[in-house]
């Protein structure tokens, strides 16, 4: 038999669960306090109640599964981030308490009352909006992935951080309620000359970035919930744009203002910064897409195996392009592929789960994923996409990352070629 | 123009936003410190970084959407209810920490390297798995609406709850990630005669319910995260029985045993209590399907309307049975309906979100909803229900609620005959 193809037999002769036999068994034995047969503490006694005027908190068992727990990467008030902890979660929907956060210049403080919207430039008529007003418009309810362009970043030169939630945590994928951004650009009447949009933030950086009037016209939103709830305050409260598919950059967070022009600004943070630099010193320009990309979130270098046998090996794939159509798993650094299963929602310009199983028997594996959308791109590998755009980019790595799952269980990020 | 059709003359001639006219605008002139065209202090100012070693909060503008905070409610340790703020979401997907919640025994506070999970009974192999043993087997991952079989339990009688936090909060509906009981049983090994599943929590009421082995082989979940994380205590951290469109109280929460037996085994919570006393004294057993059902969450009582124009009501429907297909919304108690529209996902036993777009001219109306889902069956009326069923019921009111929008835009849970 294949070592690599899951038994047949049952998960328990893949070491999954004990047979309850007799008192030798191992949870009989390792616990008799709280353990069967014995009755558990919290079975014997009277738990608490609900908590009034309080909201909802993780288990303290979970205290571990937070966004940064590291002092080493920037956490400055002018440059400051954090990482959703992908080695931690399942499923495709992030969680609000841990989607990641990049700020430019800390997380504004907006007061509901005192927030407004201003949209001018080449429009019939000027408008602002209160939060009420906002919310009064119809609004539409969709699932997105959300990327920070320098997501995985730091692997342009090579395998650097270990552990996907440093490699790859800069993405989240959240239920968003909002204003199709179209209803309001129609209400303040487009004049024939606008072509693009800038759209600016009401934090201390002002943050601001030039979209075409096609994108912003096509599917974007001006949101204002998460997962049903008022969006975080670090993910733009009271109100956000939400760009499907592009640059985390762009959805422009606590949006204050949106302007229409016949031409992009060129502002700082698309000119110095998330552009791409070449070998040859040219910069690409408005890179706006974020194409397919997948990772293995389990195992991963903050997710060890513990025990031989079968093994689920489970990942996220996202494409901002379109809906995720295929993905392919790797054990041997990409030499060959399986299809690898795609399990639950499967929607447009959405994360999608995956997984694979094999029976692991303690050889080591070069783990991989790789993403095809329904456009027909490839996720392609690092030194492919290294060939063309040289290694002194910061944004846009979506070359495939490798984990080298060792035999006594613990996996590292390595470069293979 | 009918005054209840939405103008097509745009948002602005219905009262939103405001043309920027000039210095006597409204906005210009209310904060001249904080609002445009002055620059405001969260502008001006840096704001604070991300949080390092800590989970994610709302906004402190966001405090009062919890659930509950009323003392009016049964809080006790022994009974204890929490209800999700449903008039303060929108979308479909319930925050984990907004998650409404019942507990019989206060909340199981259970270290997840003590926890077991037993199947025994008639089965080939009893099991016992350690949580590290039921996240290694293949999972999947499904939204589901949960709702408690006694939401609008206080209702049976008349309109009682001024709010649909209290009215219609006991549901909630998240992305659920866990294993298929098919998996486990079949790992087991059914014998002929098991046609019973026991479900056992580990909390200090020790919340038993049977199971028919049909729905348990069909969609039943051992689940052990929602959106993405691991449980929150009070949804049975670290695994619950999750079955979908069936009443709240079989979601067995902090599961500790499976026992496959040849017939149910009539425990308290499904003989003395989740069985409806008919009007002759007879209880009707085995109600678990929950039915079709919808509810208006905005405007609502504790979500009046401020301003006269237009409006989007809103509002959640689901089915135990299947897929919403449509929903109805009346403006004068049910002797009109138009047909709403549904935006978002429509999933197999999920809530799914609807909106009517009107134009309030300030007029007195009858708000409700109703709900169809495909098997065909139509959301009845209360007083439908109490025709069959009586008033003795505590559970599974599923009739049609009515809130009375009044002139001043307060909103008031009323009966209409």
């Amino acid at each position: 038999m294949d070592s690599k193809q899951p038994s047949r037999r049952g998960f328990l002769a893949a070491g999954l669960g004990t047979v309850v036999a007799g008192a030798a068994d191992r949870a009989f034995a390792d616990n008799p306090k709280n353990l069967p047969p014995n009755i558990p503490n919290w079975t014997r006694s009277l738990g608490d109640g609900v908590a009034v005027r309080a909201y909802g908190q993780p288990s303290k068992y979970e205290k571990h599964v937070i966004r940064r727990d590291v002092q080493w990467l920037t956490a400055s008030r002018e440059s400051s981030v954090s990482f959703t902890p992908l080695h931690e979660l399942d499923g495709i929907i992030t969680p609000n308490g841990l989607c990641f956060e990049r700020h430019h210049g800390g997380i504004a403080e907006i007061d509901p009352q005192d927030y407004r919207l201003i949209l001018h430039g080449l429009v019939d008529k000027p408008l602002m909006l209160t939060l009420a007003d906002l919310k009064r418009y119809p609004r539409v309810n969709r699932v997105y992935f959300l990327e920070c362009a320098a997501n995985s970043g730091m692997e342009w030169r090579g395998a650097q951080l270990n552990g996907c939630q440093y490699t790859h945590g800069m993405v989240h994928c959240v239920e968003y309620t909002g204003v199709p951004l179209r209803i309001l650009l129609e209400e303040a009447g487009l004049k024939t000359n606008a072509k693009w949009l800038l759209a600016e933030g009401a934090d201390s950086a002002s943050m601001t970035r030039s979209l075409p009037l096609a994108k912003a016209l096509d599917d974007c939103l001006v949101a204002y919930r998460m997962n049903g709830e008022m969006l975080r305050p670090e993910q733009g409260y009271p109100a956000r744009l939400v760009v499907p598919g592009w640059e985390g950059n762009m959805w422009v967070k606590w949006l204050r203002r949106l302007k229409l022009g016949d031409e992009p600004w060129y502002t700082r943070e698309e000119t110095s910064k998330y552009t791409d630099l070449l070998e040859d010193g040219v910069a690409r320009k408005f890179t706006f897409v974020m194409d397919a990309k997948s990772v293995i979130t389990s195992p991963s270098p903050q997710m060890p195996v513990r025990d031989k046998g079968f093994l689920v090996i489970s990942g996220l794939a996202w494409s901002g392009r379109g809906k995720i159509k295929r993905v392919d798993v790797s054990l041997d650094g990409g030499k060959n592929w399986r299809e690898a299963k795609i399990d639950g929602l499967v929607l447009n310009k959405a994360c999608v789960r995956f997984y694979a199983e094999i029976d692991w028997n303690g050889e080591e594996l070069l783990l991989q994923s790789r993403a095809i959308d329904d456009t027909g791109y490839v996720q392609p590998t690092r030194e492919e996409l290294r060939k063309i755009r040289g290694v002194n980019s910061i944004y846009h790595n979506n070359g495939v990352a490798t984990w080298l799952l060792k035999a006594d269980g613990e996996v590292e990020n390595v470069e293979v070629s």
